[in-house]
């Protein structure tokens, strides 16, 4: 492809974008394909020639996008959102053009730089405690691809502290006993397990009515393998849980953590960014007492998937734990510690400079825009909440202080299958799409609230369709 | 950003991008700026309104461009390449914009199938194992963000299998010993580390002139280690080694593999991709063994970073080691067996439709278009090796089968001294960038020739500026 050929269809591609962005609603939110239908209508083999980029979106237009579940459609109420913001997709496209590498402070410095200040920068706008500026002692933040790999830092570094520093050389993770809901994300089991803490030392800790953490059943937990010799190191306080947003108290968590010497990790992924609001920094609650915290940009605030932001107040935990550093990465900035290289603070080596689409998102967009639109969110989840109650069909089985609702039929009883029934059929009308989870062994419909281009009428046709339905 | 100005500014930056990548030879190829410069000139809090479109790009041409290393200048001759290609630009623009997320299949059909598609063409492409396709017994291929990804997958599917499972209840890795050369990425330790194999237990293989590994060496090591009562593992072989471009000889240590019951990793991040070429699928050698695989399309072949290719023939241990299933993401297409749920062969739950920037390369470009770069590549390389070897200053010190020289100057017996300082001197002229690395103690000057952009006259300039300099 030539440049002036790149001009032309990049043209194209960004009018096809903005075109896809405010038509999506015509869609279909889920796809309607079975298993193989969309390998089955492309080519076994590559070509052997190459073909015009017509001929390629032809294929995208009629293959790949109808086989896609549609995240921006403002019929999307599934799992939790993915927002996307045209400064955003903007940023993406740069990062993509200059092709550059922030491995190393040296590779890329620019890429650095303007990272650490976007962390710094939304720790501000999220009111987040100082110790977590890249300016403090011994905090500072990070772009991670996703709260799972975040997560996976976190662990990692609380093992290093609970081993000062042993288990880089011995890998001996046979005491280490870490703690959660059974609400947790699924990514705290999957990071434990792969920092080589397994099923047997991971504790689910109960949880209350409103499916938040027992700080009593924590304590009894703890008390109970520390009489066993085991070593509690990690604590993961939820802000906003994905089954059912419910949020762990960190302001009593987190004293525990201290006295005991427990690395606390708030995982914050989908609510943490309500804090962009003053009225929502409750959200924060606790926080003071956190080692780390986690929140997603790329779910709530329309910067492009993926873009996790992730605090830690204890850099030489972090460092110990991931810092390797072969002849060929050596460089003198690096070695004069007036740098930050952040392959440190990751799982991977290599990295894109994702920091652009924030940088682009926060000053093309603004901040306000995102107030405007997590209020929205709030309001209309609030207001649905209240056609919910007045409707003897349908119960509210958990607390909704944000944007998510979580609904049964309620003639189901135990068994589920009126509310797992009401879900198929809803999604099967590519109208909207909800998500299924399961609370305490009870069958549950999610209404994630979220997608930037839903507003009250959509809310208000969802509503409607569940109630035809049911 | 409105729609039209989505279209304007989305317009203004495909030119912007062209222009850039057409014109990137004339800007000094390192960055020429100091710690904090950066950031220094940046705002130290975020805006409160927002803020025009061009005033950000100002930022970008004025201040972030010339601090950043450019990696797709013709004279990179650092590190390895970290390719970008036009369609593959695109392909990563029509990702953000559609921004769907593929962790599951049910969550965009297409986003798995597209991939799925891909890691067989590729498999064609560059013609590994049938039991590497995805239509094969127990095998199949995933994109990964990076190398490092892939390895640490790779480290727990061999852990996983090592121990029959064991580990996801006990997380006792204590037994477990794994085997590379001190030339093996540096990846590999880290991700040994982070699976709880500490470095007491990774075995540092000898290698041999080539800085190849010595299967005698390997050979007593295992035998030592199983008479202590621990357990071999993993051994990572290297298809191009970061420091020298090595070749471990998998045909040699995949029979020692296969006796004593060792998952083989093979990692060929920047070699593999040579294998597009048929006259290169030397490349290749011993696949037949390997239990995994991995290659960098984001390296030698124009697809934008990041793309990491990973196949496994034991999607068994895989799926053991990585797959977490809460019920907030059953879906009956997984449940039936019908369908890949990528987020179970890869760390992060989340993922970008990254198959988009391959297939649009593939599409667009055309395989031929990467072979003819490769072998421009490593002609150039053969004919600089021609040049230095006819130069009594300076001396060749390892092999270079494809498209990376190491030198050093030959007055530097073992200080490294005079090679340190050409290299300090070359890259302060910002027309070529060069990396250094350590070969068996000894100071070297790589020369990585892999640029897309990069030309014969290009390296005859970066030779005549090392020849001036020296």
């Amino acid at each position: 492809m030539t440049p002036e050929e790149f001009r032309i269809h990049g043209h194209a591609l960004i009018d096809w974008i903005a075109d896809y962005v405010e038509d999506v609603e015509e869609r279909p939110v889920g796809a309607m394909v079975e298993p193989g239908d969309v390998r089955s209508r492309l080519p076994e083999h590559p070509p052997t020639e190459p073909e015009s980029f017509d001929a390629v979106m032809a294929d995208v237009e009629q293959i790949v996008v109808p086989g896609l579940t549609q995240w921006q459609h403002p019929g999307f109420f599934a799992y939790f959102p993915s927002n996307t913001s045209y400064p955003s997709i903007l940023g993406e496209l740069l990062s993509a053009g200059l092709g550059v590498q922030g491995m190393s402070w040296v590779t890329s410095p620019a890429c650095t730089e303007v990272e650490t200040l976007m962390l710094d920068w939304m720790r501000e706008l999220l009111d987040l405690p100082e110790r977590f500026d890249s300016r403090s002692d011994n905090g500072g933040g990070v772009i991670q691809g996703t709260a799972s790999e975040a997560t996976l830092v976190a662990i990692l570094s609380a093992r290093w502290r609970a081993t000062a520093g042993a288990v880089n050389a011995d890998g001996n993770t046979t005491k280490l006993v870490a703690y959660a809901t059974s609400q947790a994300h699924s990514s705290i089991e999957k990071g434990l397990r792969i920092a080589g803490v397994g099923t047997e030392r991971i504790r689910v800790v109960a949880h209350d009515e409103s499916f938040a953490m027992r700080t009593d059943a924590l304590e009894e937990m703890i008390t109970a393998d520390r009489a066993a010799g085991l070593v509690p190191f990690f604590v993961c306080s939820t802000h906003g849980t994905t089954s059912s947003m419910a949020f762990d108290p960190t302001s009593a968590i987190g004293p525990i953590c201290e006295r005991e010497g427990i690395w606390l990790h708030v995982d914050a992924a989908m609510s943490g960014i309500a804090a962009l609001a003053p009225e929502h920094r409750w959200v924060n609650d606790g926080m003071g007492y956190a080692d780390s915290y986690c929140t997603n940009p790329h779910k709530w605030m329309g910067v492009n998937f993926d873009c996790n932001l992730y605090w830690t107040a204890d850099r030489t935990a972090l460092l110990g734990a991931l810092s390797i550093l072969p002849e060929y990465l050596r460089s003198q900035a690096a070695e004069a510690g007036a740098v930050i290289d952040y392959r440190d603070w990751q799982i991977p080596l290599g990295r894109r400079f994702r920091a652009l689409k924030l940088w682009f998102a926060i000053r093309c967009e603004g901040v306000a825009a995102f107030q405007t639109m997590i209020r929205r969110h709030v309001e209309l989840t609030h207001d649905l909440a209240a056609l919910v109650t007045a409707d003897d069909r349908f119960e509210i089985v958990a607390p909704h202080p944000l944007n998510l609702l979580c609904l049964a039929v309620r003639s189901d009883g135990d068994s589920g299958a009126a509310t797992d029934r009401l879900i198929d059929a809803a999604n099967a009308t590519g109208d909207a799409l909800f998500t299924r989870t399961v609370l305490d062994g009870r069958s549950v419909l999610r209404v994630s609230i979220g997608a930037r281009a839903t507003e009250r009428h959509h809310v208000d046709a969802a509503w409607n369709l569940l109630t035809t339905l049911a």
